[in-house]
């Protein structure tokens, strides 16, 4: 880390700071310029409250050269990290894809739809208990009920199950669940993920519509810092200016958190668009960019689902889509050019 | 509510969805163009799932007249809501500095701030005990601890106290708080909005850095829902790609919330600009722009700060700010075209 | 087109309104809700303005219903078109790799990568000779130099070249240039569109860093109007929050241009992502996503780059990236769901 | 400036580094940290490409310490500029209200107008002759006639006038008018703006609504560059996810801009919002933020306004809000902390 300071400053207030520096085992070398002094610090830098510095009157600006995530960055942790979901592989080229519905609506639906899945490729169930809802008036979920179903549909199918926790009252509830899903209005709610990070259990996390790849890596590193280092992390759109998908799918996203985390990434297409004639483009797109997975709503029968019909595919389409995902990455395969490690 | 149908669409489908639209007690209306048909459906739509409908086959656009926020708009609602918190009025006119610094340290200081502002004409004291910070490794405030020391305060200042929340399970510290802070990171934390809802006890509700005032306005419905109608909205800067502040200051919203909502509103300088010099000119500013009060933080020592020292103004900042804002409101009441309810 | 009234209207303003629609040759019904009135247009609402019409006292909002853009859009031209660019085909299904350095810099260096690109399969060239720079003490490319040299780099290839106008007063110097660029910045410079308009010659117009997609196609438009019907479109990042990337690739943007317009759509990773890392992964996931080609910068020493070296690919690499897009693209050819027009 | 090097890099290429800089006439120091090399130069490095540097193989990343602009920055011109606007002053105290019509209409509407404005307070009149539009469908002002109807109504009235520019070779039409404005499309018309800087008559630059302050300013540089010191900047609203509004007014630009320039800031409440009802409190917003001036839209019948009218105020309404205006800046001037120079 550098530490720029401002011109003419008072030497006490510079030997103070110095000394407290060097109190938080860190290595202090003092840089003097023509008229201008920089500090650079050397030592386990990740601790240390950047804004905290930056707020002295005598710095001008402070620069990190250390990424602040040690535990989901590929520093002390070069290789890539893989899943183990209730013994479906994930990350380091274990490909899956995680299909289902937006809502679990009743058993018939979620365990016809598993089947339809299962045969057409897919790695793991994903279905909502627990809906986020942006209006109070709007359809929430069957809640516990669904959880229920899931666990059916599970037993039926043989697939492992992904389904979404909206706050951590629910918990007990999601003891047989395969994988915890954290949603996008939930990144950053602190408290859900430190006790994410007590589990030994795997974590979807997705991408807040307005966060940065950093916040996203620090909201992970929550979960990481409690010991639990099932992760995995997910693109899901985010909010901009552009309006004729319901988000913008930030694919560059793909290669640089794989090129900054060792953590395996997806990207859920049906959310981001909004659209079911946008998801296989986008899903193709994904896949060439390195994903390590895919998130795809598929529903027996769209216009009657509860839920986000509009962008759900049907199973045949998933079928025809999974076969042109399988031919993307024999392509990547071949080389090296498009692996997103780059 | 308009639903514009697809050309050439099948009469029974249409007749199905006409029967269930007046299931749900909807007066619906068939409009028959040329080649086009429009329903128009007249009574309360509040609870209609608008998603579910476009998903039908036969659906090419719905059209939504009346504003689905019927407990925050001023539709049912035409005349400002009055907040009492513990004996303080805000709103419709009542005008109220809340101030305080970003983080209760020790007793000292946070006494020490609130006999300041208190002076200053401020008329509610706030500070953080919890603090949600985007990485692990930052100071995370003083917890249960700030909360006793926040209410030592209060005694001996006799200002009402706001202090911010970050999980349904604290709820029980905030029993003499006495109004409770939901932050921006948790505006859709429907969980504990929906148990916000049940309390009897003034919230202040943050914008999200990337909500649409719908959605703001919607979030304070899932506390209205409850039957809590003490809710204060506040304005804290949108993420945007202007870099210069921390946050882009939506100033804008302010008069348009206050035309759409009866529900007062507040800005919050210091956390949107990130920078203690932009504070006196963007506190101007939102008072000018008609809002109801203002969130500013005050530290007496502020290069020493734990958190955010930065954006913090000293006391005798505050002091001068406030009696602009004073010469300002003058200027406001003086006629109406100022006022945000034009 | 449908115009909602507000409620309780001037009779006479209403009746003064109709006939001035009528007297613009468009059909009028009058639709009669409770309360509340309508107003379906019909017949070419094409040159309406949308604003004047909301700017009237007694109208609530418009609606469109037509796409404003209608010699950019499916609607009349519902068939790809295809560009000739001296005899290199573009669109519906001709698929060109557009390839070539930032900024022209001398006779060896433009022909060098010349070859090397049409080795690897390029089909056009690219290369600026005018450079828009955001500081006027950039290098602002060598100007009517650089044309020449591509004009050389032309001749010993026999690649087509395209390179960008900055201003209407160099139209003279473009005379043998197969296509003409239009940059990000001057995506809405009207005067140089309408002039552009004029010529029979391919124009290669990229969509502004805020511009929608409404925006880009009616662009589009004022070149079309003008009866140059030569124009392919190329997304190339927008502005978000994001920061690790120059902008944000929107490759959603892609398969929706494809289904409102008739026209080729390219993507350039280079610009958008700014980091040559990225462009691989970056191509590939375009060319997934329904892309008609690419246009990607090449560079023979991209750390000796005057302009942008940071994203270039090494000739090489450009090689390897090229066959593995052949390969992904015969993947999209076995059926149809990731064409893009779906 | 300080170039922060990769590890290990090769000692051959870093001694050419230096001695070219220093070729450059700038003052190198090598700095060896632990592992980490930098080099901090000295001298005017306004001229150096950043992104040229950050390209070489051996540079990690490029800081720059001092502001790119030399011309529009406070650095070398502390004091505030003052422009002469034919004898109406504005700048460093002198605030000025710059009102009249989105376009011009006929020469009784644009001579009415001014005499109502001027009458109201405003020091100039302004007016679209040439009006951009996104559409070529949509009305286009009525061009060379617009600009004689100016000259009438600036005879009439007394009132300098200012008008848009769209294209380098409307420029002789331009020859009487006082200040000429440069729309937000074409703030980064390179070929423009260096036109505009050979000429010694006042410039309005509107910020792009996806610009940085860096960009505007820079973009100001180019006429600065070019011996034209007569520059105002304009503030007109920005482009964000935020959708109650046209655009979001970044009023924190105000004292931002102030405090990195010397140049006077406008703030244009018309188009930024696109609706009149916003214009009162957001004109009040950026006075008490420290505007220099407003550029208000004021049409004697807004309904029958050809451009624009649901944004334009009625000259009553005008005349209302410049009393206010007068009586917040009588409050600005009685302290020092809201004046946007802090």
């Amino acid at each position: 880390m550098i530490v720029i300071l401002k011109e003419n400053i008072n030497q006490e207030q510079l030997e103070s700071l110095i000394q407290w520096l060097e109190s938080l085992a860190l290595n202090v070398q003092k840089i003097q310029g023509c008229g201008q002094t920089l500090l650079s610090l050397l030592g386990d830098t990740s601790g240390l409250d950047i804004d905290l510095i930056r707020a002295l009157d005598i710095v001008e600006e402070v620069k990190r050269i250390q990424e602040p995530f040690r535990r989901s960055g590929r520093k002390f942790h070069p290789q890539n990290s893989i899943l183990d979901i209730n013994g479906i592989k994930l990350g380091d080229g274990h490909f899956q894809l995680i299909a289902g519905p937006c809502s679990v609506e009743s058993e018939e639906q979620i365990c016809g739809i598993a089947h339809a899945v299962k045969a057409a490729g897919a790695g793991l169930l994903r279905g909502g208990a627990f809906k986020p809802r942006t209006s109070p008036y709007s359809f929430q979920g069957i809640g516990d009920e669904g959880i229920r179903l899931l666990l059916e549909a599970k037993h039926q199918s043989g697939l492992p199950i992904v389904t979404e926790i909206m706050s951590l009252s629910q918990l007990p509830l999601f003891e047989e669940v395969d994988m915890i899903q954290v949603g996008a209005r939930n990144m950053q709610n602190f408290e859900l993920l430190k006790a994410l990070g007590q589990l030994r259990k795997p974590v979807l996390l997705k991408r807040g519509i307005s966060s940065t790849l950093e916040e996203l890596l620090l909201s992970a590193e929550y979960i990481l810092a409690g010991g639990n280092e099932q992760v995995v992390l997910c693109e899901r759109g985010i909010r901009t200016f552009s309006n004729y998908t319901r988000n913008t799918l930030d694919l560059s996203a793909v290669p640089v958190l794989k090129s900054l985390s060792h953590l395996p990434v997806l990207v859920d297409p049906s959310h981001a668009t909004g659209k079911s004639s946008l998801v296989p483009p986008m899903s193709l797109a994904a896949v060439a960019a390195g994903a390590d997975g895919l998130l795809i709503e598929v529903h027996s029968n769209p216009p009657c689902a509860l839920c986000d019909g509009q962008q759900a595919l049907r199973p045949e389409e998933f079928h025809g889509l999974a076969k042109k995902i399988q031919c993307i990455r024999a392509c990547l395969n071949e080389g090296s050019a498009g692996d997103g490690n780059v």
